[in-house]
């Protein structure tokens, strides 16, 4: 938990209506969302069409100026992209000018723990974690934190991976490579967990109580054996046999104990 | 496959051009990722805010005026929500008035089948299939074609759940609950799959080859048992053992084949 409990304030952008008690504000459950998230979905405006726009992407939250800051501390969010993709020349002109603030995304991240089941298709739903934070995206420039940034990301995807691949970075690799960071504006989570439930007059209809199964079906995702490439000499190293044990045992228990009635 | 093969046309707003031999234009191929993901991710812009808005909802494609439409077919994408919540009152105002073409809107659908891991940090990728559709959202009045679009979802959840639950709807159920229909107005998808590469330099660094695992890490999504209500009464039946069985079995498949060097 961050030293403060902090929680984004409830503004009209990031409050949660529909079922409001299962919004979420505190940073720390917010980040820990956005940053077990392997595709982060980012909607931008354009100003060629009427459609906002939504890349799949990898980011990772993190803090520069202060790495060791916790997750519930305020951080930013990096995102990777190539460097003349049109979210990255967007970002790019967004940075420019001193009033710049940045071009405005929104950015979700969402994990499905379970389908609920109920005797009512109406009351059917999933078990979910999703957070979405609205902010500022600038495209970094400085070299320092594009490389924290790429160390960052890449370790998000597999722990410790970074120093365990060809280093450093040649310089035709980190030109090519663009890293956004989005100033954070607001941000909210919603989590439903628990069993299933139904309304009373379904809960005294004998007839769909002993005909229709009701109960949760636990979701997560899993990691097959590593299939080396066929330029590999390596025996599995061990950054990667751990990382593949912890990430079946903890997404299954993830789903698992969200099924359990709260 | 559709009876003609039909594809989205090419224009500014869905056209892939980073790595754009990855793009796929083909409905079929689109359609077929957007029913599978059971979490669509929807963006649209608000009047009172510089952000766009994502939300995470469920939906499915299909066809109320040709319900044995292929996925390859044109169809209209059903989204699932509360009856007051923003996105269904801006649905409701973009379908009125005679000009209304509806609510611009933008769905991303994305499934991850694996961690592809190289040499060179900047060479990593995701085996992966992803899918955006531009379209105008409206919301559903008419009865039939709400019902036609409540068993469509629900049966995207879990097949043939639909006439395994309580039926039919009440009017407070039926009331209550907004269906949102999406002409899409254009779409494509963005598919990785294939082993890991590595730039000549790395391949030609024999200390690099020696020391850096390189290959493929699969993901997939994994059901684990069944876990009934408290006031279950019932077995588990065979529409749901025989999802959880084909659930498995072909998440799993998927992403071994999407590891296969191509």
């Amino acid at each position: 938990m961050g030293r403060h409990d902090l929680e984004y304030p409830k503004e009209a952008a990031n409050t949660v209506k529909r079922l409001n008690d299962r919004g979420v504000y505190a940073l720390e459950t917010i980040h820990r969302i956005v940053n077990s998230c392997q595709i982060l979905h980012v909607s931008f405006n354009t100003p060629s069409q009427p459609f906002p726009v939504i890349l799949p992407m990898i980011g990772q939250m993190g803090s520069f100026d202060r790495p060791s800051a916790d997750l519930g501390d305020p951080l930013d969010l990096y995102l990777h992209g190539y460097v003349s993709s049109r979210i990255m020349n967007l970002g790019r002109a967004g940075s420019e000018g001193e009033e710049a603030k940045g071009m405005p995304v929104c950015v979700a991240a969402s994990h499905v723990d379970g389908l609920v089941l109920a005797i009512s298709s109406f009351s059917h739903s999933y078990n979910y974690r999703s957070a979405v934070l609205f902010g500022h995206a600038t495209l970094v420039t400085e070299e320092a934190e594009k490389m924290y940034a790429m160390e960052l990301i890449t370790n998000s995807v597999v722990p410790d991976r970074w120093r365990n691949t060809r280093l450093p970075p040649t310089s035709a690799e980190l030109q090519s490579t663009g890293i956004l960071r989005v100033r954070i504006a607001s941000g909210s989570a919603k989590v439903r967990a628990g069993q299933a439930h139904d309304d009373k007059h379904d809960m005294d209809n004998e007839i769909v109580r002993d005909s229709v199964w009701t109960g949760v079906l636990p979701i997560h995702q899993t990691m097959s054996e590593p299939l080396a490439s066929p330029y590999n000499r390596v025996d599995v190293p061990s950054h990667i046999a751990d990382f593949a044990k912890d990430f079946n045992e903890d997404n299954k228990q993830q789903s698992l104990d969200a099924a359990k009635d709260q």
